[in-house]
């Protein structure tokens, strides 16, 4: 079979579940990840032959997240850069490879100094691919439920044979907010740029007439872009989550808009990339985050 | 088979998706639930002779669920209440059910007259339980997700020969609480006791040295039952989530309860009720309420 | 506060995943079970005081699962049995208990020695609570979904203002069988009642027209009560999961029952309980059984 | 803002559940999918300015799934396929979209003609992506958990300061498979290939000692391009569900290899790509694959 190569290839731990207290004063301070890590490199005789040489265990990897997190994390994007330098330098073969966590959200019960709760209202995520000499870091966020209860609306849009939809301009719009946005730079404080883009994301949302999630996906991306240039892309995929105005007319009741059926499945779902013209390319870095086009 | 008896039978509309928006002037309000409608009378010949005379349809149950939002929800109790109220008024071989309800909180994105995300901590529960003329009412929550950094051990426990935890005073407590309570009269603000039972629970976590997460159910418990008179019994269901010191010292390196592993499974579990002594026994209510002893 | 009291309580470690490997010979075999043990007994002084001399860990109770492990399994039910013969022999402060589990069906692949699929049809369980010198056994199964194409209907229920359902006397019926029924002896071949019992259901649901889910249960009931004197007593939690005839009629096509729409939200959910009319009270045991009514 | 540009985007209706019974006898057939459509082309209009001129309805592609539907499935490929073509020719500004579908399996009860279980051990997804002239057809599953309960080692790895795993050459290996292929002609009977592959990859799973998860995938991916020229492109990612041996001799019991933990989080996770020599580039045509390096 000499006509077939292994080509992409990563291998290592996930979802490793990493828990830092700082305690250097009464008033504690959390942090709270999933870190997974993914080593790329020259692997081939493991897949081929079975020789492991080369094979830094995920055990070890796994390790290694628990020990780094000893020096403190301060952001996931910071923390993700220091296992790559780690593993890259480490291993000769190791020319590069993909780092991931999600950062769960704690907030502190009656600004109490070390008792707290989790958030939940979305989850933060971040990504650092390593390829060689270039790091692409891509921040983002998912599972942050918003709506609009009015200034919502689909019209105009084309009727087929198949068309039975009819046209609004008073609808609810609701979606679970998954962004993803790549910096072009090193030189960022990660978590603030990260509380400020939430901030335009959430704002840009409650502005105007949305004539369809499209419209409000793009004036986010933008308003994101304007405001961020260490950033030269963002992404969303967002459902649009149906909530249907309910029928009561059969019991002889009027509904203004008032009660709603929320669906389930199946939901719209409207995924765009906006970037500057300018930007490099970067698609390379992309492959492998669920449910972006 | 004439020794065979259908006994107790529930049947009905679960998951029904409500959200409720109340649109009287430009600041909208939102009600979010999930209701499920289960009615308890007479409904053998359906199930021995497949005779429907008896079965209102569950179609009808989802029907009438979402025409009574219409009126407005109030409360999840209030409004599972009037369910209740109109199922057992209008079929006399309905005789009582159980109605229960998830509600999902929303706050304004930044004070916005109309626009919102979801909050996520904690998922509201409540339930309605008419037995003839007896109405049983439960709240709760669940999914509150608490964390204390110190102040917390588990000493003193009996050793056998399957013993091998150590002895500590000073860990990390977790856990996800779940609680119901069970009023003992109709009169009751369910929305204000919601939000001071929740906040009592909160504040309580928060409070001196935990000796095993039994004591701080039971103080939390305690606690309730001392501000709310109208409570005649609360349960808690609550895993101990486990977090584990990583141990660093094979890598010549200390961890003074800083860096610790947060475990999936197997964990602890411990479910507790604590009632007035007075209270009427109202166990029949609590079937089917999972993972509550 | 001496109006107040500590009444159910119970605790333990919940779903430990215990894989056992029997390779006496180079046939091996596999068991696959999630454990959860929960012991009751005196715990007040834990709850009350803080003091945990009775407490045996729940770290404990987890290391005493595998250790007993190493004897074999054999079924869910005599592994639970032994774990409750042990914890309430071996500490006289522990009067009873719950010992639950899930067990997993891995079948070989092309009849191989060592390896293995997971088959994955439906998850067995298994309680035993035990109460003082009472053993309460109940074993079932949930999440084996079926589906009859033809043969069911809905017809002859009331109609009120609220009813829009139209009759049908063939339709799809489909549910995800949830299924639990308690042994009135402890002389039972679990294993090959187990398989009888879900064999009755399966046959059982395949018989004749169906006039409601509610029919179905209960001639799947009285079959196993037919078959099985040992047992005395079995709950169904189904729900009806809708399939809606799609009105393709706005596109010029007729849709003779070929298209239809699965729905996730709402759903019918119909519970039932058949039993001896002989049989003994055990609604005690039944208390934290998911979904049963 | 001249300089931010929309790039990537599509947008439509995920996850309808289509039901498709075939019943021209009385014996019947059934095909369950879960089907998403996404169109790619010119929607600049509608992220820029609001004009939905060109934005088919995802409400409308879901109705079209429906209806299409009603001329059968065949194999979900085939079924995609249709979709795209209707979608690309009905709308000259559609170029081109995604279409994904998972199916899953059912099987007769006792052989009976229209009464069915859902077997649930993998699930068979299919996506087509088509970009003006050109298709891609990836077919492939995922869930299919197989174990291995001897055979299997892994030793000869690197070790560093982070190290601590032991080497072994007899452990449990065990995985999810999920897996994707991609052919490289349109003319497939794609339910035969589909289910000689899954045999053959199965069947790989069982033979000789496996020295790393990476060798028994490669060996699968081998395996499959061997028998199968249509296919130019095979994607494994699949996690190493690590089964720890528990250590039992603090109770003075010997474990040998009989009674394991099969642990939650974290895993390892093992991805790779092999693809003939000559193969094409469609590195395109995977983006948004979830969990694919």
């Amino acid at each position: 079979m000499s006509d077939v190569v292994l080509t992409h290839n990563q291998y290592g731990k996930a979802e490793n579940r990493v828990v830092r207290i700082t305690r250097d004063n009464p008033r504690h301070e959390i942090e709270d990840l999933n870190v997974t890590s993914q080593l790329r490199g020259d692997f081939a005789a493991a897949h081929l032959e079975g020789d492991n040489s080369h094979v830094v265990a995920t055990d070890t990897q796994k390790n290694t997240i628990f020990a780094y997190a000893l020096d403190g994390v301060g952001s996931p994007e910071s923390f993700l850069l220091r296992l790559a330098e780690h593993f890259t330098g480490d291993f000769d073969w190791v020319t590069g490879g993909r780092w991931a966590a999600e950062q769960y959200t704690w907030a502190r019960i009656n600004d109490h100094d070390h008792s707290f709760y989790r958030t939940n209202a979305e989850t933060r995520t971040a990504v650092v691919v390593r390829d060689g000499e270039t790091d692409t870091v891509i921040a983002g966020f998912h599972g942050l439920t918003v709506l609009k209860s009015t200034e919502s609306g689909f019209e105009g849009y084309p009727k087929d044979r198949y068309t039975t939809l009819k046209e609004t301009n008073d609808r609810i719009l609701a979606t679970d907010i998954a962004t993803r946005w790549r910096y072009n730079t090193g030189d960022v404080d990660y978590n603030a740029a990260y509380a400020d883009i939430r901030a335009i994301i959430l704002d840009t949302f409650t502005q105007g007439y949305s004539a369809a999630l499209q419209q409000t996906l793009y004036q986010m991306a933008e308003a994101v872009l304007a405001a961020h240039p260490e950033v030269d892309e963002i992404k969303f995929s967002c459902p649009n989550k149906h909530h249907f105005v309910v029928d009561l007319s059969p019991f002889g009741l009027e509904n203004p808009n008032e009660v709603f059926y929320a669906a389930d499945r199946p939901y719209g779902l409207i995924e765009a990339t906006v970037q500057r013209a300018d930007a490099t390319d970067a698609s390379a870095a992309w492959v492998g985050v669920a449910g972006f086009c």
